[in-house]
């Protein structure tokens, strides 16, 4: 069993020193860089943390560990084309410095050496891991599809809003939860318990981006602020204080996201006016930290020896203090 | 053991009737769009080929066999992004039809589909199969990289144009042959002896592929004609004919390929006439030929029973006539 920092450096061994360098150079330089920008590595760190849960020898775990990290960087590469997001950890994000059509192919190939990754894993143990990173895959897009459907919307409901982030964010942490748990031979009721604690972990990580979205420096958090409004972007958030708002306020607010305003920032600032009058970022903040609960409670009730628990705990804990 | 027309009869139940349309679908109507314009089916046809040649029960060998039309899919739609092609099988390609945003989000979903497909396969297969279309998946955007690099430059040789087309058609042929053979429990030494066969036919493929998108009508090849030399492509009709050229040719052929054309008709017209000059679609034909007799040859040489050849001697000799 080993120690949060312990598994923190196990991690710097098995994902930061991922050379990608290869010919030919023009599709590989561009996954280095999307895979070195830095980034909290929480989703293989959640590899590294379930296995050791379960088994004392985690070697195994690097490989999902690393395949959960290139999968996630994939989908990111994509979703900035998408969003025509111009930072990504407060650099250009990878189609700005190489361009769409590069984009689009390393981010292809970062999805390959993905599945590459889990070759190396125990033979009897790959059909399981495969199952599990394909149907995360399968849910990303899903995802990220009623993300960029909800834009055109103006009627998305809160339970809609949760399924999607679900979908798009919540699958893979979970998914990262149950990869290592797989190669930690763990049991299927446990399996299942951790990915309900993933799940819940995403939902609140999310909830908490939207919120940082519109709150956070761009030094802390490295993309810019407000963005998610700029895109007419349906968070939590907008669907809350809609729900919230006076008659007036709300036609506001929806004809603000119905138009594409010449002036970003002046939308922006409006914007976060209304959600601020509503008391919008405490209800969001609320209702990740219920997300939060949720995970806790699940952990605390599993049936595994206390202190196997403790590592999970403390990156629970420290979603509880996120500000970046 | 099926005859060539049990297979086709077969494969239309395999792979035409997937269905794609369910929900989100935003992402899976074009799922289903790109999955059902009709095409020649070739790659899965080749795995019920492969899987036939071994085995009596082919059924299991339906699932690479969507597999590798799922990847090809996948691909082609990424490509024509690149490539902003205008027309695939006849139609307009699928960004053209639901924008970039959803064509490379749903290009996506069908590679994870794919692998998903894979999960149906025996346990103890999954690991070879995983293995085989993960290695496909790796090589066709590295192939895909190269033809992006070759366009700019302009000293592309002969050896360099074969391996980019290895890498970005020939080991997707070489791999449908070796999924197939893998689910047919074929030996060792047959998958390797397929996969070389796969191989040569892809390579004659993309040759002819490259004399047809010259001199092919829209209505058999349902692309728009001279598109690779309108896009600067580096073909082996290019390539071989810069090597043949004389000295005023050669440098007419470099200034061709080195401006943006603003008469793109007059641009194809000239190239044209000056392959012709130099007999280059002969040549690269003969070339084509060349390989599909090497593909012969291996399948002659293979040690088993000669009646299992049969289907693919008609696919390799289906190659000879192709002339869409």
């Amino acid at each position: 069993m080993y120690s949060f920092e312990q598994l923190q450096e196990k991690l710097d061994n098995f994902v930061e020193k991922m050379d990608f360098l290869h010919q030919p150079l023009n599709l590989y330089e561009p996954v280095q860089y999307a895979m070195h920008q830095g980034g909290k590595r929480v989703r293989p760190l959640m590899v590294l943390i379930a296995a050791d849960m379960f088994s004392n020898d985690i070697e195994q775990a690097q490989y999902p560990a690393q395949a959960i990290e290139l999968l996630h960087n994939f989908t990111l590469i994509h979703d900035d084309i998408m969003d025509a997001a111009p930072l990504r950890r407060g650099k250009p994000t990878l189609y700005q410095k190489y361009g769409t059509n590069t984009a689009i192919l390393s981010a292809d190939v970062t999805c390959a050496l993905a599945y590459e990754k889990l070759n190396y894993c125990d033979k009897e143990k790959i059909p399981a891991l495969i199952k599990t990173l394909t149907s995360i895959f399968v849910k990303v897009c899903e995802g990220q599809a009623l993300d960029m459907d909800f834009e055109k919307r103006t009627d998305v409901t809160a339970k809609e809003y949760i399924t999607m982030i679900s979908l798009k964010t919540g699958f893979l942490i979970a998914g990262a939860l149950k990869l290592g748990a797989i190669v930690g031979n763990a049991s299927a009721q446990n399996i299942n318990t951790l990915a309900e604690i993933g799940l819940y972990m995403g939902i609140a990580f999310q909830l908490q981006d939207d919120v940082l979205d519109v709150w956070s420096d761009l030094k802390d958090f490295g993309k810019v602020a407000g963005t998610d409004i700029a895109d007419n972007k349906k968070t939590m958030l907008y669907i809350n204080t809609l729900e919230n708002a006076n008659e007036q306020d709300k036609q506001r607010l929806l004809n603000l996201y119905n138009t594409t305003s010449s002036n970003i920032g002046e939308k922006i600032k409006e914007v976060k006016t209304l959600f601020e009058k509503y008391d919008t970022k405490t209800k969001v903040e609320t209702m990740a930290n219920d997300y939060i609960q949720k995970a806790l409670n699940c952990l605390n009730d599993m049936q595994i020896d206390a202190d196997r628990k403790d590592n999970l705990h403390t990156l629970i804990n420290q979603l509880l203090k996120r500000n970046k």
